[in-house]
């Protein structure tokens, strides 16, 4: 029995890449094989509206109505209601298309009429059509908060109003403290028999997941293999501001510094075939390192990268067993 | 001294009809010259968003957004959030364009922050650049409820979802014996030299702010000149249910019903020139009748018979001086 013919996937995942590598998983993997637990850090109120920006983007890409352009948000979007809100008087530095507003609408009535966020998400996927299982990490509020040298900033002040342009001090995670896994999360943490960390930045995307208390625990003294996909290539991040953030935290800005980050949760680091002369240094942090490429571009490139992932931990299965 | 020079106009408007006499005196007078108070029996709750469809009726008016073609709505707005909003799994009969959303979601996100109705409508009024006071009658919750042979329907279910199809065997304005006139009404009822009743449905329209404590009285026995515009033209409504819901209450679907209903509150009714005839039953009624043209189809039009009804005030004014 290996895990790429049975038993439950349990990937972690943030924004855009995150939300690549579960689009190849699910297309492997049928519903009842793949958890895909989504980091909520991130969720902010926007116009009194609650706005889960990596959910939006995991929603999105798996029904297909994703923007490729942007990665965010929807594909032919348009802008009617924030330029009226903005007319109104509303502050409308972030960007929300109209069709997208209709998500934090709904998100918001039916959490307003007492429904837990992750029911909400199984609602709205389920509407959109998605079979897979799309799993906020929380149903209670975590917020990543950013010190920097412009002051206390949320995850959307820094990244998307001041365009990740302050420098970071520290990050921590408010409301961590108190916030459960969610129904989904815990069961698939139980269940699990292969644990996938996405190519989400490791302090903005996965570290949210890991602060809530039991989860990097349970993770860490895991029996099932985990394989994690890095998402800094040649020493840099793929996409987003995670190298710039290592490099101010002090860490090393390469597969070798997500390889500290991830030592205890991790069992494979999975590195682009650019960073191959870095395997052995990764090793040498205590995690095996595997090479491949890692770029997802098109659809075959996910299910490609997705399939290589599971065919990993299948491999570190076998030799276990 | 007359109102046409100096003093301040009270006018009382429901929807379209209201919002288009609202306009013509908008057009004559200073804005410290002019009062217009809003009927909230409409307000509704759709998406989780406080919907005001007469504040906005009125606010598209003035601002010059609004929809010639349907006479509510923003002119060339588009359903792209309504339309995804159905697609997860909201019920959608209630029609909201994208630009129309965003008052909606300011509305609402303002109302939670603490505002009151009034203070939001000042604030999205003004940033549309309308100069003349939009009030809304309360600043409490009143809602129209209609008993019908369909069960007990709010104002929005009855005119939209049921196309006005059921018969009506009451009307009650629930929350009204709690409500107070809003500040901006109370003091455009002490200050007012002049007060309109714009041609909106007496039932649904006129009558909710007429049922909050006092207002029926204050109008009832005001000093200053009052004149109410038919909404009842030939027989029949100009636009929306008032004929029918008046047949159904037992009233004379005719200027003479719609005299016997204002004439506690009411000096001059405005006759259009198609029931010149009915004129002398009018005046039976202890109401004085006036005749002219009534229709409104251009801005022309609303300002004429915005001046024509200024005279009339003007005129009793003088007789009684």
């Amino acid at each position: 029995m290996t895990t790429s013919t049975t038993g439950l996937v349990l990937a972690l995942a943030g924004g855009v890449g995150g939300a690549k590598l579960a689009l190849g998983l699910s297309r492997i993997l049928p519903p009842e094989r793949l958890a895909i637990v989504v980091n909520t850090g991130d969720d902010e109120q926007f116009h009194g509206l609650h706005v889960s920006p990596d959910l939006d983007t995991m929603t999105y890409t798996l029904s297909g109505l994703y923007n490729p352009e942007t990665g965010w948000g929807i594909d032919g979007d348009t802008f009617e209601t924030l330029q009226m809100l903005n007319r109104l008087g509303a502050d409308t530095w972030f960007n929300l298309g109209s069709r997208d507003f209709a998500m934090h609408i709904r998100r918001t009535e039916l959490l307003a009429q007492g429904s837990s966020l992750s029911q909400v998400t199984a609602q709205v996927t389920a509407n959109l059509g998605i079979e897979h299982p799309i799993i906020p990490m929380s149903d209670q509020p975590v917020r990543t908060v950013l010190d920097t040298d412009a002051g206390t900033l949320s995850m959307q002040e820094y990244f998307v109003k001041r365009r990740a342009d302050p420098v970071v001090k520290s990050i921590s995670y408010v409301g961590s403290a108190d916030a459960r896994p969610s129904p989904g999360f815990a069961a698939a943490l139980d269940a699990a028999t292969a644990i996938v960390i996405c190519p989400s930045n490791p302090f903005l995307s996965v570290a949210p997941i890991l602060a809530i208390p039991g989860v990097r625990d349970a993770i860490a003294g895991h029996g099932a293999p985990r394989v994690a996909v890095s998402p800094i290539v040649g020493g840099t991040a793929v996409r987003g501001p995670a190298g710039k953030i290592m490099q101010e935290l002090g860490a090393d800005v390469s597969v070798v510094g997500v390889a500290r980050e991830y030592r205890e949760i991790c069992d494979v680091l999975v590195l682009d075939s650019q960073d191959a002369n870095l395997a052995d240094a990764v090793a040498a942090e205590g995690v095996e390192a595997a090479v491949m490429p890692t770029i997802m571009q098109t659809n075959e490139d996910k299910v490609q990268l997705a399939e290589r992932v599971l065919a990993l931990a299948a491999d570190l299965e076998n030799r276990r067993s």
